[in-house]
């Protein structure tokens, strides 16, 4: 059972996390591109802390290239970053699914084609990959890894059968690659002197384009108005343009100006970003970002949709507080996921919002040889409660999600330990009960059934007074009820909540 | 004035965390007493981030030594803690003061003196030091470091001129030391079958008892009525005995019993802890625990004089919100230091409290190369705002002194870029005036001036629309509120805030 | 001049040592193939240090890879190792030609093809290899990399235009790139059942076959008879087949049977090794084995066309002893590469042979920040002078080649400075002349004259008293001395020492 | 037997290489003195490998230290040596004895002493060790390691007892302690302004005095004939004076000046070196220079009482044809062990020198998990025959000792495999017999003789077809042949071959 939690909770990852910049016309060959990307994926590292990678072009097709395993910082030395000069580049960090984890699925994946270079980061899954590869080989090419991201840049080669695309028009080949597959992804593709950002029609994962502040500006972020719009007039007078799976990677020289929309192909030169087209979602098919983004996976700072997710989560805390009140001292939260929504039913139910635990930062490590006696020891060494807080308290414990279900059951055992009077457990979303196909790797249903289950009985058998989820339909309130003005009718992916799966399932896929 | 801030920054440093721990008759000789006192050095790591090393013996005069330089998690590793096996050990965390900081410092530091092996852990710093030094060398030894530890160590071992010490009397030898030297430190002296654990006189520095709970019993931490006094019945289910620094050492398997007194000599064998002396301070001269490690210094879960350092911090910012309240829509703190107090300011005022900036976990990375672009980048790339809670809000921004002080410009910069309406900026400390000569490491009163002068001047000048600091009659009323039953007459040093120091100064020290 | 020497040698690189092994019908799958790989790779070193990779199989598609840049033995870990389980495996050291030095570029290149997995290790250079990726980028498909290898690989996937290969017959794939590159190139390509190893029809680069001994056999290397000749008798008793560049990579329980042919197509399948074909030499070439393998890049144990490379190069010195007498007191030579010519000088002339020098195992740190004093001091600390052997001695100096011309100098001075009387260079091969486009890098003929006329200067200028090559008729009278029986007409290419290129030059080839 | 046989090949250890340094009255405080010093470790990497350390002064009692566990090349960063700047300063590499083996026991070892700091680095081991160390504690001094090093630091600083040295006086001091331990070591002291360079009255371990060219002079090493003789001149034109345990040592910019004599005191200031005393052997006892640093520690080319030590080699293998000659095809050595010896043998004896062996350079990872397979593989991968000089034909085989004794076994082994006629082991030193107390590490005579037996036995079961030692008389007078002008009674230390021990055994010292 501990297993099975473990994997739950490490099985939950992204796929990915992308970044792209552009210089403007005026832009020297050095490295400071390449410093602009380092910081995003830094700042992208919550999406994939598997491997990582950057590719810059100086303008012709020999692109410097720079892949590793690991955490970015431990990937980009200063002699890497020496060597990855340009006046434009793409980046990625990497969660695997079903390819091995080794260094040569890192991406951004490079090949020379007949048309010149061609750099793709990629972020999502495609649902009909099995498909699409049988479809590459069977055209001569080898493939060398079984990554998406690989398929989706032979495929942009290929000569296609029709002929309808023989030449070097590469937003043909990339309208052609998204008949092909039309779900899910968000990609950042790089040729010699431009970059395609691309979503797919149906807006499963997120892409957002930024600018590079010119020189000349104050270069604090300035969260003001303008900021969660679009406004035109920000392009004017940038030194160049950044693309981005989260907005929390525009930091300080780089800002946010807009979501790239669902299956449209944005354009990036030296002269600035330009909308090519955009692909609708088939026919009968609704837009579906996928609203597991708001509630687990990307940085409270990040802007979705003209909102941050830190206010969609406090929403959810407010609303968590209306569907399941309690009588208690105090709220608080599993530090730090827990949060948003803590603050949120502090708000909401009036009573007082505290910290229960204090980390500890550097214990952690496992013990060798463990007797018995220090194996009891070897749990939970990462926080020790605050008993001021603690002691005597009726307690509101918050989490935004059961995917780290293995954490609570010790918090809640601490808590009680350590004299709470009651301690009632809040999630502020409902239970995952189905598995993704879109990006987000979580096996079967059997086991997230299995995994919820257990999460309630451990909660409750350790001493938990009572545990309540948020609806489906308070969540999906929470994420829109600050949306207006949307230009199509707006929908979410709940499928892992409710098995709605919006495309259809992996293998009858009806688009 | 960016590097005297720094200076500043990095200067106020501990100077040492120290743990030890033994077992009862019937401990094995393994690697458990090892473990338990790697996680106690994990626990104390914040006390001293430079140097770390180990000691254990398994009843003879042959210790096993391990040390280095670096974090506790880099020192240890499985391989070195496979060597310290043993009955008995001590452990050490360090920062330097003036010794150069090389492996050679490192603690614990070992003799093999007439009388058997002697391993010595010390925190704290000798008034006199300089004065002993010299009587030391006279006597024809020579020594290796500069460290007041090694000091302490050879002093130990002399034969005394007056031959009141000559033989293997260790109470007597240390009933020696702390009359020539009685200000300031806790020690932990290992012999092969003992360990002695010492507070000087002022109990300047803080040491605490502990226990090894018996394997039979439940090992999660309980933090019931009894903890937070001394608790007798304890010790007859122990199965073994520990002292640290700090409380928060003790973890899971290992509990709270009392602290060491000041003055007090504590002998801890096999059968347990027994007091052999409290040495009174000279005639005249008060206690002088430390106030700043309430202040700054301490983990917020650690108990000194019977009290949580994290409810301490809380009547602070209560005590804050008394003297300097402020009409607004939120209290924010500077992460993580000033959450305790920003709770406290919250309770108060009853203005809710709330997250103002999330950290930007893995984006640190500094710039090669740096064009004009990129260093306007690599300043406080370490917080993102939380547009939810900043942007058109009245802001009460608290932290727990000016010690960080070159963090808090940046910080109101980034809050009123991001759109604050106003930032009252509430530091529940008084501003530091004097140097430290007992353990703290901040060199000279001018210094000290020009830095609060100057932490005054940016935080007004990048936008602080007030500024004000609790008051040391505040401080110490916060401080001293919940205590009671104190054996000997209350009091804290405050030598830092008022130059009252408690021994003297060191040139003229009047004992 | 000093840099010109530097990059010629280390310029004249091989570009790569293949190796690859497969287990009988009994043979279980754990990491034994891999051990056995490892070990022939590290006897390869010498043949590639910048990347070296394995892949193998367990007899599905999914094959196992490891590859990373730098030295065999700091790739593989104990924990890579681990990973690579299978029943057969390739593996192959590499260093850099044109392609840039990344992890990307190492070896065996692994694609998935319309008819299972494959994986190519190459040694050789595709002299028409521009000619060969225009017609595969304009197939449709994308190169990842500049690499002669993945050519190789993906001309192997393709669907040829005329249909001659359109199924899963990987002999006739073979076949059909032996048609489109003759030259030059030994490789093995490995399925997920099978592994081929094929020598290019000019039989330029080495590859030779060995067997896996039964685990009955006696194992210490026995140098017998039969080992130089083929023993079909071998086969019966083998565990398993291996294939290598060179012999030496043969060791203990792995034992050479015979060379594959020039222009032979081998398929080593669970049953043992069975010759597919023979491709001739196009009409009017002959063979063209590389002759510069014997006189400086083979080890000196290595066996091609039935004779020791150690042997050869004794009979060079002979040869050069003749060609090239002079009365002396002492034969040296270069360490180590001079040894074996130096033992056939002293042979044929009579002279003792002695040591020189004595190699500074520990000495080899370079200075930072040097002074000029400094300096002095970095150049050539790699040697000591024997004086014994030295002082008031006339000496004969032997080296294998130019190749180390920067050697040679600072040992003459050497030599001089410590009271050698005379001081006669004796070189063991011709000067190298042309450029090689069949797998050494080489840049131009015009830095090859410039080189072999700036060793001639340095030399006398630092105290030779003589310099002398062996003819080119020398040299190939010492390699085809002891061969006979050869099955077609026997002939080396000299390319680099004459210009007579086998197969012409790049632009213009006439096959 | 193998493990014994490991035991006595790890054992045979010497316990330390020291270094000395020191620039002239011009000399300018930077970092030239550490990088002549990190030459010169590198240089006697081969008398100690397990722990490396420098100590630097600029002319005060500020040292700068750097000391590690691991060779000079890992010890010494970039980093490391340029916080090591001064004007003189000491080295050392080390093997231990009965001290543990940790980074504590590192030299050089510093102290601060009454008069000043002070740095000793030593070779050597102290027999009568464990009084001296009795009457140091009894002082009441405390000491942090068990090494001699420390023991013999503290000791200068001690007041004797009957106050005949109570000041700075610091050759009084040593005066003084060379008659508390009149044996065996070789010791560099250095003091804020001088260094000191001492051998023990015996000579037992060598020490040589160099100079530091001038920046002016040509650097290459000039062997003249002066080189083996005291030049007085050389010290007009140096620019400092150097001192190390070997004259290999001394390389490019230093040049060897003559040795210190047993006995002997030299004071090195920035005036140049001065004898300040010379102290004989006691009444009775005769000179003990260690016979076998000629045998077997010393570098070939060092240089020891006016002869090279490689010619000493050389006229061993000589004197070993001459005691037991042999007809054979090839005199051959075990690499480069008996290189020197195979080549007096191979002119004494008229039969050819040749290689036996190819050094397989990079073949030496052993396996993980092995098989029996793999097991079989994992032994002596360390060279290959060479085919040609080994199949058919009579081989004397020379080796310098048997202290490599588990090398020989399987080389006679794999030349018997490899075809060869006849194998002869030729031994150029007799059987080591008696344990070493001056510095080599051997423990008991009973396992001298099981090895010497062991050794025997395994080479006639492995096929040696005979096996004969060099006799004492005969290494006696090789060694001795070339010496003349002694300006004492010529003797050497053959204790560990006779049991004739120059100072008596550690229990009951006659001096």
């Amino acid at each position: 059972m501990e297993n099975k939690m473990n994997k739950e909770a490490t099985g939950l990852t992204h796929e990915c996390g992308v970044f792209g910049a552009i210089g403007n016309e005026k832009w020297e060959n050095n490295t400071e591109i390449a410093q602009i990307i380092l910081i995003g994926l830094q700042a992208l590292q919550h999406r994939g802390q598997e491997s990582t990678g950057m590719v810059t072009s100086v303008g012709n097709n020999e692109f410097n290239i720079h892949k590793g395993m690991g955490l970015v910082k431990n990937v980009f030395t200063n002699e890497s970053i020496s060597q990855l000069s340009g006046i434009m580049g793409i980046g990625h960090t990497r969660y695997s699914t079903s390819a091995k984890s080794t260094a040569v699925n890192a991406q951004p994946f490079v090949v020379h084609s007949m048309h010149g270079s061609l750099a793709v980061a990629h972020n999502g899954e495609l649902v009909n990959a099995a498909e699409l590869r049988k479809q590459v080989l069977a055209r001569g090419v080898g493939l060398s890894t079984h990554s998406d991201s690989e398929l989706i840049t032979q495929a942009l080669c290929l000569i296609p059968p029709d002929g309808e695309v023989n030449g070097p028009d590469w937003p043909a080949r990339i309208r052609h690659l998204m008949q092909l597959a039309p779900l899910s992804y968000s990609l950042v593709i790089m040729l010699k002197d431009r970059i395609y950002a691309v979503r797919d029609p149906y807006g499963n994962r997120p892409l957002c384009l930024g600018k590079i502040l010119a020189s000349t500006q104050d270069t604090v972020n300035t969260f003001t108005e303008d900021m969660i719009n679009r406004v035109t007039e920000h392009e004017k007078e940038a030194d160049g343009w950044v693309v981005a799976s989260e907005s929390c990677a525009f930091m300080k020289i780089t800002r946010y100006i807009r979501e790239i929309r669902p299956g449209e192909i944005v354009e990036l030169t030296k002269n600035g970003p330009r909308t090519v087209e955009i692909i609708l979602t088939p026919e009968g098919k609704k837009l579906a970002f996928c609203i597991f983004e708001y509630v687990y996976f990307a940085r409270p700072t990040s802007i979705f949709e003209g909102q941050e997710v830190y206010n969609v989560r406090v929403h959810c805390g407010r609303q968590l507080a209306l569907e399941h009140p309690v009588d208690a001292d105090i709220v608080g939260s599993v530090p730090e996921s827990g949060n948003a929504a803590a603050h949120g039913y502090s708000l909401e139910s009036k009573i007082p919002q505290g910290e229960l635990l204090a980390k500890n930062t550097y214990v952690g490590r496992t013990f060798i040889q463990p007797t018995n006696r220090l194996r009891q020891m070897n749990v939970a060494l990462k926080f020790s409660p605050i008993l001021t807080n603690v002691k005597g308290k009726r307690i509101i414990l918050i989490d935004d999600s059961i995917v780290r279900g293995n954490t609570v059951g010790p918090i809640i055992k601490l808590l009680r330990k350590s004299g709470a009077k009651e301690v009632h457990i809040r999630i502020a979303s409902p239970p995952l009960k189905y598995p993704c196909y879109m990006g987000i790797n979580i096996p079967t249903r059997d086991e997230l059934i299995a995994n919820a289950k257990d999460f309630e009985d451990i909660a409750l058998k350790v001493g938990a007074d009572s545990l309540q989820y948020l609806s489906v339909k308070g969540l999906v309130r929470a994420v829109q009820k600050d949306i207006s003005n949307n230009d199509r009718e707006l929908d979410h992916c709940t499928a892992c909540l409710t098995g709605d799966y919006p495309g259809g399932l992996p293998d009858k896929l009806d688009w």
